[in-house]
């Protein structure tokens, strides 16, 4: 499996990166062809010394890194991304890799 | 469910990351209690520009954050912090948090 993790930083108006991220955003992301699984952390993101400078990650699962070059390239990720400045004011960055089990 | 997201930044020498990870460090965090799954990025960690600065990136999948604060109670999750600093010439930083599924 092949993931696509995108981090966003602390927003200037979290309330409203939320609305937008769930009612706008993930319509969006949904429709990127090739995405298997989907899924965000929900709550606050902490560090072991209490809270972070991370907002939300959305996690992308894809069956190969292939099938995210692909997603980028297609209307459809090319819409999400676009997206993104619209709510993402603290920032987005984006690593993608394969993944192995231990 | 819960994860712990360990990033590790790259290493001064990638191949003895590599070989005290996988010989020595694994094992000590499968025996972390509460552990449910555990996963690590396979090859290069990409941003949509190319190389990252990361490494690689281990998740440990937990029941709950609590399991996690719990984990790191234990001595084997003490056992495990402690042998961070015998490989992670890079860096490593956490982040822990619950997920949903979309």
């Amino acid at each position: 499996m092949a993931q696509l993790v995108v981090t966003y930083g602390v927003p200037s108006e979290p309330a409203a990166f939320d609305r937008h991220y769930s009612e706008i955003h993930v319509p969006l992301a949904r429709a990127i062809p090739g995405l298997r699984r989907f899924e965000t952390t929900r709550g606050p993101v902490l560090t072991p010394e209490g809270p972070s400078d991370v907002h939300m990650i959305a996690t992308l699962h894809f069956d190969t890194l292939g099938d995210i070059a692909a997603a980028f390239a297609s209307p459809e990720g090319q819409a999400a991304a676009a997206d993104v400045p619209n709510f993402a004011s603290g920032g987005a960055s984006m690593l993608m890799f394969d993944t192995v089990e231990l």
